[in-house]
């Protein structure tokens, strides 16, 4: 039995939180909010305790934290919960700073605790399949990967302010994905956005459109799309081609009925975000986890993915400020 | 070089005009309509000549005839050109009674000559495909047949008064489509209907909504769906389900746009009707007649195609009025 | 909150018990199954005790009876939980015999207890949500329904045998789905079958292999078809058209990937069977039970409608025997 | 009656004849080519006479002549023809060399004659559908844009070798889409490509797998990918995403039956290649030709697109030469 302590109890707080419930192995013993009703809350929901982030991160009765407090508090987070010997698991971004970031990961290695990184992306049922496929080698080495990611409707611009920029906070995981389907590294990438949602984005210094080449070593080539708004839902789908063939993962839509009336056919538009879009895969990260601690495996992916990550969403603001490909 | 005479330059004339221009091996050598500007509008738009009925029927420089004349017209001019040696070419229905459709065949087998009943929807791209697997027994033998057949919109009543029925004038294409599929006699026959499209259709004694059960003398079962509208377009579905699986034949858009907005995603109607969706069959049909003439071949589907279809479309719409299923 | 009992641990009351967990408001006291270990495992995985069938039908700390006991028990202990007061939810079907279920029927309302048959399939998402759709008229009342549902495999013969034929353990859900979607009851049945998947269930006087005809009192019109048998997953669709368009509920695949190579493009095979397909539907159910319940609503569908379902199986039954139609 | 010209027997000259004689106001007075059982074949099948280029650049009774030579030849034929006065139908590429194909343009305008691009895709209906709605605001002004375009299979290194390389080639088809789709100039071109089909390609200092990205003034963004190998048939898609929605347009199957079986749903390959995939557009080409010289219209696209649509080949050549974004 895993035992699990939370920092941090928001709304993916939660959804963690009802993960261990449902997963085997899996207990919920404390959480830590720096809101006490939040706190409160969920503990009264999940029959966990209440206690401090550093009770939990000291405590003898717990064997695994799980990170979902602001991404300010992360640093200080791993680097107490890796001295204290504590499993990590711990919501992306790392850090804003790459530099950081590769500093959390020196002091997980050295303290020698399991980390994992939460792309909850790769947990995605459809997803960890097609790669899954990938490595099988059903259509032979990757050479063009397409990811589309757009976001349902941009979020408050006092968030964007403090995300890191487009690259950072959202693209981040389609670096992730680019990494986890690709299977080599990326030492290209060339990057370019636009502020075409909400001109308050583009007042923030940000970009809420933005495209991204990445170029590997043995010359596979991928584009990422990603926009702040489709009104049509979260819209996430992947597409590798190789020399056998092409493997494709669809949106998943809110309902399978359709409707045929004059104008033509008419479907459900996708789920709504991530919530509702991931669910299974935030079930399914928290399953791998437990399952990895309980086995004595390092989880996959861990904190070297987390940091890597980071580097290319530093890499492509780099690219995109330069108006130049980066190299890596 | 098949050289061809059409009776009859309506709708369907000059499809199978425009068809004839386009097959190789195969002229349009005379047209002839009881009304005389048509004769003469199509013949100046293929360069075929304008002749009289009884002049094509006679004619030497002709080898096929087209007729595409008014049903009750086909009997004589079946019998006028099995006795001229003609190679006969019919529309469906062979006639209203199944008795007399039975004669024209007594006549056409006598005479010798080579005879294709007009059941294009066996030329279809798509139906034929699915029915050259079957028969390659790529499912294993049919064992659910389901066939859903739907106009846009009802014909006038003055139509309906004299078109025999539902059950005769449109369910009859999905009868020759369940022996086709079936791959042996239709030996049970349960039909029922109802009037539920226009009152009118009802106060001429017809039905515009149907159902219909077959079933085959090994066991194989068969339910077909009709109605006189579809609002979403022209609705021309085949599934049949066997040991090995399944095969489906879908319908065909207008386009193959899809619009994602905040209700969802909409694809386009299918075809209208029957023009629009079936031109490549009227083509290939017209195609398979000129290359078995050519070679010497007993055209597919034949006059007791014809016959029997129409037998099955009696027996349902007297299913239809006692109420009960009819054996054949 | 509402207290509830479970008599029968087997595959479909273990699904309640996981159900009842993850439902608001509702808690499992107490289990039973005339095989001890089936209860005990139950009760160690639910938290719930093991008690006999008549310690729960009695028991004053219990408001609520799943009954997921073999069919064979069911009328004996709707009796006696209508006689205890308890509100009950009893699997399709009530019982083999039509009768014998309109008895229990009667007792359950001289009772007064809130009763809810077992039809899952009124709850899975995308069915309800297409019933609703047509309460709302988005296409006119319907004219046309097909209904597709078939099993991946035969069932052992010893379960046909004791199982009441096809039309009664398997087309019921089909009955109830029609009567649904149609808004009105049905007055005419007309069932033909035939054995085409296993030679022993025609040993055992059964069909694989089925179709059936319904029509209402206003004319509408539903085709159903059902096989033991669909070697590409569970295949349960539903269709719908009136006159405004058309409604179809799609199947749900294993996942939604597809498989782009020289052959052509390949997804899923659907969800293997009931468990997987319906485990929403599951769920739902017994939340809309536990809602009713707590406000004091009759649930939803009723025993009348599990009565009324059985009617429609016998008559199936003695159609398929008298090869004719029956009239209710 | 436009009458028409032809230089050029080859695949594509046959194509076009043959659009002719389907299309009204239409007809062919004579074809040449280098090779004289070439045109004399052609010349038989579509009832034309054989002549030299000359010829048919001088001739009298000729008004429009379709260039479908080969590249080399294509600036000698446009500045004779325009000297000629004749309206000039070309295929592209224009010619392998920009400036020269702007001095192309600049005789054209000089002389005033009629010129289409040959830029087929324009004129297939989905494609052009997808542009109208587009320009109709149906989904807001595009914001991001993915055109995929993978040919079946690369075409022998001789071809490779004189074909002015990928961009020029193969992606030129996609630039022009992307301005015809942007409604607006791109100011910024990145490019980037790999050898990963056939070492040959790269052997003869060309790739055969890209990926481009466009910016225009206004910030709207666009990604090409192109592979020469797609085994899944011919890969021709396009999306557009904007501030209220997002329209796509799908490849075209080789035929619409769905095969299930225990693997899962089958369907059919891509069309193979750019003759059975355009075969429409190619007809609606020579049709908006006729259409455009018979009422006195400047056809669309004119020879400025097929200009600017090789500036952004040479600048995509040049940005994939150099590793960085090109600025128009």
């Amino acid at each position: 039995m895993i035992r699990f302590g939370l920092l941090g109890c928001g709304r993916i707080g939660q959804v963690h939180a009802s993960s261990i419930a449902a997963v085997e192995n899996a207990s919920l013993i404390a959480v830590a909010d720096a809101v006490p009703a939040a706190a409160e809350t969920l503990a009264a929901k999940s029959g966990a305790e209440v206690r401090s982030s550093d009770e939990i991160i000291a405590a003898q009765d717990i064997d695994a934290v799980i990170i979902a407090s602001p991404t300010t508090a992360h640093y200080d987070q791993i680097h107490a919960l890796a001295k204290a010997g504590k499993a990590i698991f711990c919501e992306k971004p790392l850090d804003l700073s790459s530099d950081r970031a590769a500093e959390c990961a020196r002091a997980v290695k050295t303290a020698g605790v399991a980390f994992l990184t939460g792309f909850n992306r790769r947990f995605d049922p459809d997803f960890s399949l097609l790669q899954r496929k990938l490595s099988e080698g059903v259509i032979g080495r990757p050479e063009l990967v397409v990811i589309t990611s757009r976001d349902p409707a941009p979020p408050p611009i006092s968030y964007i302010e403090t995300s890191g920029g487009l690259f950072r906070d959202m693209m981040i995981h389609d670096f992730d994905m680019a990494r986890f389907l690709l299977g080599e590294e990326i030492t290209e990438v060339f990057a370019t956005g636009s502020c075409l949602v909400d001109p308050g984005i583009g007042a923030a210094g940000d970009v809420d459109t933005a495209m991204v080449t990445l170029k590997t070593e043995s010359g596979a080539l991928c584009q990422i799309n990603n926009s702040r708004r489709a009104v049509y839902g979260y819209d996430q789908r992947i597409e590798v081609h190789g020399a056998r063939g092409m493997l494709q993962a669809a949106n998943q839509p809110e309902h399978r009925l359709t409707l045929a009336t004059a104008p033509g056919f008419a479907t459900a538009p996708n789920k709504a975000f991530f919530l509702e879009r991931y669910a299974p895969a935030y079930r399914a990260e928290i399953a791998a986890f437990v399952a990895a601690l309980t086995d004595g495996r390092a989880p996959d992916p861990g904190i070297d993915d987390g940091v890597q990550a980071q580097k290319l969403a530093d890499a492509a603001t780099q690219s995109h400020h330069l108006g130049k490909p980066i190299r890596l």
